[in-house]
């Protein structure tokens, strides 16, 4: 069943979708969907084991629910609507609705509700190493993004927020043995709950030209966080010579601009740097769950309370920022506790600030004003009048508006100093992993699971949840270590540790190939052995290809010394066959206290 | 996450389900699904990774296809509407059909087709141990019949029969293994291969008074079958005095029977024992096979003609058996390659008998007569006219009509005699654990898989199949080892093999509890320690439910001696201290060489 394949197939753009189909470890089954062949299943099963030892040392304890779920539970939840078409939903013969499990809060959450019900029981851990299926709008680059694919998902259930921090330690200390012991350089972020929900989480990624985030990093300090989260340094702002910005005693002067719309156009209209520029922007916030009880715009705002949260369905809020600056909506939909935030559409922006997008000015405004930390200490500034064509100049921030709030809602940019050391922030493409966060009570609490506390009284159960995934996880080994060769396997999770290659599978050769499989696996080294009846060159070509780490070639003219070649190294040796074995033993053991250290 | 109920669930009837449950082995999520709870899962992969080690050992290969499946493939081989409601098929986003796989020869088929195209690639055998699904309408028994499932399913691919015959064998001996090293007594059966399809079959089954299948045994030699395909001994016919029945010259005479209907009433009026009555049945047959070329009635019966397959959609045949006997439907339908056969309807009876069914007869008949064994030494019978409302005497078979065939078509009954050996057949029910079969090529035919053979012509090759329930077989285990206190797990497939049981987790018995699991822990003994806060006696109950094969007891009172308790046995003994791991150690590896004896 070994069929390697010389050509890059068409549709692999990616080194590691490229080499798992040329090495004969996955085949193509439908759109992202791949079979695992028996080369490419070790690897993977090597990989699930790694978690699950890790795991398991750390005292969380494995089962495994159905992959096919009632359909009931997830409306339970509310995540039957809200997961939409990326959950397959099959119905039954009954007519029921089912799910094809596409990840399991549900499932644990409703299992720990009919069994851990005194707090005797907490604190607990549990996990799968599953099946799941999600029904991406456009899988790609192989088992990278396949719609289904294994995932470890863990789940803590503890008593308080001290114990569910620690749980939470536990599983972060966790992943980093297990991607150190795979070979995997992880960047830790900081990252955006999003959909998911809950607070305090943290992003495994490895970086990847296809990466689907942003990461902002610093090289000094090692501070790493998601785009989407990414904090930084706050400076001085300068005026057009490059000075500090100065306050101004001059009133707010208006300035007919009749064709100016973009920074640009203002720049050369007013000849001035953007840093002096305040950019007002319309946002639309769904969702909204911060206390706006104090302002004047929403004294007859409708407001929806549901599980003891009190939140506006829509509303907008004027966002100040720097010039030269964007806003970044995640941070200020996060801000907000809100949903989701996109900028207004233009009949809002005019009739909500008197003036189109370009035009649109924080003084006189009567929507709340967001000012981003970067507009704090500008000075003499030039923004939009909220007349259309025209502009205000020597806008003095603090004088001539006061915002709602100060706060954080920039773009973090390569170049930009980290909030942490100083140092210029750089930014690289990502993939993640594994993610592990808090969710606090959002499930127990949808769910109504409770457990008894010490003096009788029904308490509400806190959660984490802990995610890796497996498939990714594989690909993203091969994408650190591979060659123009082929994949370059780390000794924990190649699918064999050492490749006999006699050179032909014959007479004495045959014998010596032969004794050194039966020895080398009696000392449960796991050996392939190449006895196919094809060119040395061929096999060698082979080997390199799927990547095993040691190879032994038994050729005739070498006997009785043995030639051994570590895949990540150019050169070979030879070595006695007497004492081969020993010399691999030493090899495999050296590689893996390596990968444990 | 140890959860022991006292009580006996209420939809528990059998012993499994009641002491899965009991023990805290599973929860039920919905109908006919079950999460595995971590103890549990440790059996349930311990019964995963017997299979795996033996099939491994075999030279079988493991591989993972994907459980979400495209539809193509199903309609490829004409499943996708025959499997019908038991599989679920839900729609991508795409609006694609999809499978959530229920077995997998196309996905494994699919496979071979672009990958295995020289004879030297052959021969293979691949396998997965994976979740299934099935859309049962009625789950019941826990995880013996649940609708999702762990099965392991495996296909071999051949280049001829006598290498399809080889693989057949290597599965049939690893199935032996596999269930002895689990301690499961199973009786191997020739099976009808039923909706499957392909020939040569063997099915392993365990003894189950809730089993699907009935099996006929022979108590002297061994002979085992279901009875949906068992055969017997074919008796001298008697006549009402028990003696062999005679010859007669008698000429055919008809006798008026108004009020006769059934064989009792025929009994009484001809005052004559059944076993002297011809018993003329008409069948319809579905998709008939043989060939009726021959055959008068079948001059213009309506043919097609698939896959290089000539069949008749619908047919009949009137099939004559003795009067004592029953007519098994599915053996009718193997006979004469058919689909499906069933009584036909009183219409269809009247216009080609010319009677209702009751007088029915062989005589004079114009559809194909198939007359069972037991008629072959018949003699002077009493048979239906074809008239309703009479009979006929003095009926010599091959005198007054000349059946189509003479073929084994009764359904065997306890007190039948062995076919091999002439005892007294008994019956028993079973359950199907494992099923291998020869497909042959109708997989490979209808998917269009071929092969060069070394003449460069394109063959097509031939396939086996060999599937093992993994859930029903974990139940089983417990079907064949429990008491009334709970599970006696066999030392290969318990979650834990040594349960510490402290009488108080504290102080001394602490501190010998603690290095005990360690050291025990150390030599890769799966231990379980009983840390718990509670009563001996519970926790002693608790273990006996769970099942653990050896529990040692830290009791301050019999310190530094430790006892030691064999779950299959009644009475302790004492072990001092410094001996306890080496016996333990003994006690686990002679029960697990017995089990692999």
């Amino acid at each position: 069943m070994m069929n390697t394949l010389r050509e890059v197939p068409n549709d692999a753009v990616i080194a590691s979708h490229q080499l798992m189909l040329r090495s004969g470890m996955i085949k193509k089954l439908g759109n992202g969907l791949y079979s695992y062949m028996p080369i490419g299943l070790r690897s993977l099963r090597k990989v699930e084991n790694i978690i699950r030892e890790e795991l398991n040392a750390a005292g969380l304890l494995e089962m495994k629910p159905t992959v096919i779920q009632p359909g009931e539970l997830w409306k339970e939840s509310g995540r039957w609507d809200k997961m939409g078409d990326e959950m397959l939903k099959p119905r039954n013969r009954g007519g029921q609705d089912m799910v094809v499990s596409p990840t399991a809060e549900e499932a644990f959450t409703a299992l720990v509700r009919d069994t851990l019900t005194s707090y005797k029981q907490y604190p607990v851990i549990l996990y799968q190493i599953n099946t799941k299926y999600r029904d991406e709008i456009r899988p790609r680059y192989g088992v990278m993004r396949g719609r289904e694919f294994i995932m470890m998902d863990a789940y803590s259930f503890d008593a308080n927020q001290e114990s569910l921090n620690q749980s939470y330690d536990k599983c972060a200390a966790a992943y980093r043995k297990i991607f150190k012991r795979m070979g995997l350089s992880t960047i830790s972020v900081k990252a955006d709950t999003g959909a998911m929900g809950g607070s305090g989480s943290e992003e495994f990624m490895v970086e990847s030209e296809v990466g689907d985030d942003t990461l902002i990093l610093c090289p000094k300090c090692g501070y790493a966080a998601n785009v989407e989260k990414a904090a930084c340094a706050t400076e001085t702002p300068l005026d057009s010579n490059g000075k500090p910005q100065v306050k101004t005693d001059l009133p707010i002067e208006q300035v007919a601009t009749p064709n100016v719309f973009s920074i640009e156009d203002m720049e050369k209209f007013f000849n001035a740097k953007s840093t002096t520029f305040l950019k007002a922007l319309i946002y639309k916030v769904y969702n909204c769950a911060i206390d706006l009880s104090g302002t004047e715009a929403y004294k007859n705002a409708k407001t929806v309370t549901e599980g003891g949260v009190k939140y506006i369905p829509e509303t907008f809020f004027c966002v100040v920022i720097r010039g030269d600056l964007d806003v970044n909506e995640v941070k200020l939909a996060a801000l907000l506790k809100a949903s989701g935030a996109e900028l207004a559409e233009a009949d809002d922006v005019l009739r909500l600030s008197g003036a189109p997008h370009g035009f649109v000015g924080p003084v006189g405004i009567k929507i709340p004003v967001i000012a981003d930390l970067s507009t704090q200490e500008m000075h003499d500034c030039i923004a939009g009048s909220g007349k259309e064509g025209y502009h205000i100049k020597h806008v003095e921030p603090k004088r001539d508006y006061t915002p709602f709030m100060y706060a954080d809602v920039r773009t973090v940019k390569p170049g930009d100093k980290c909030c942490e050391c100083g140092a210029e922030l750089y930014t690289k493409k990502g993939n993640e992993l594994g993610h592990i966060f808090k969710l606090g009570d959002k499930y127990t609490k949808s769910m109504n699971v409770t457990y008894l506390d010490e003096n009788g009284k029904a308490v509400t159960p806190l959660m984490g949840c802990y995610g890796i995934g497996v498939d990714r996880t594989l690909a993203s080994i091969i994408e650190e270590h591979h060659d123009d060769n082929g994949i370059v396997w780390t000794m924990s999770c190649a699918p064999f540790q050492v490749a006999i290659v006699p050179v032909k599978y014959d007479g004495q050769m045959k014998e010596v190939a032969d004794k050194l499989y039966d020895e080398l696996s009696a000392r449960g080294i796991e050996v392939l052995l190449d006895d196919r009846n094809e060119r040395p060159g061929v096999k060698f070509k082979d080997m390199d290809l799927i990547g095993i780490p040691l190879r032994l070639v038994v050729g005739e003219k070498n006997l009785p010394n043995i030639e051994l070649k570590i895949r990540s190294e150019s050169d070979n040796q030879l070595v006695p066959e007497g004492e081969i074995v020993q010399k691999v033993e030493e090899i495999i053991k050296s590689e893996m206290e390596k990968l444990r250290a």
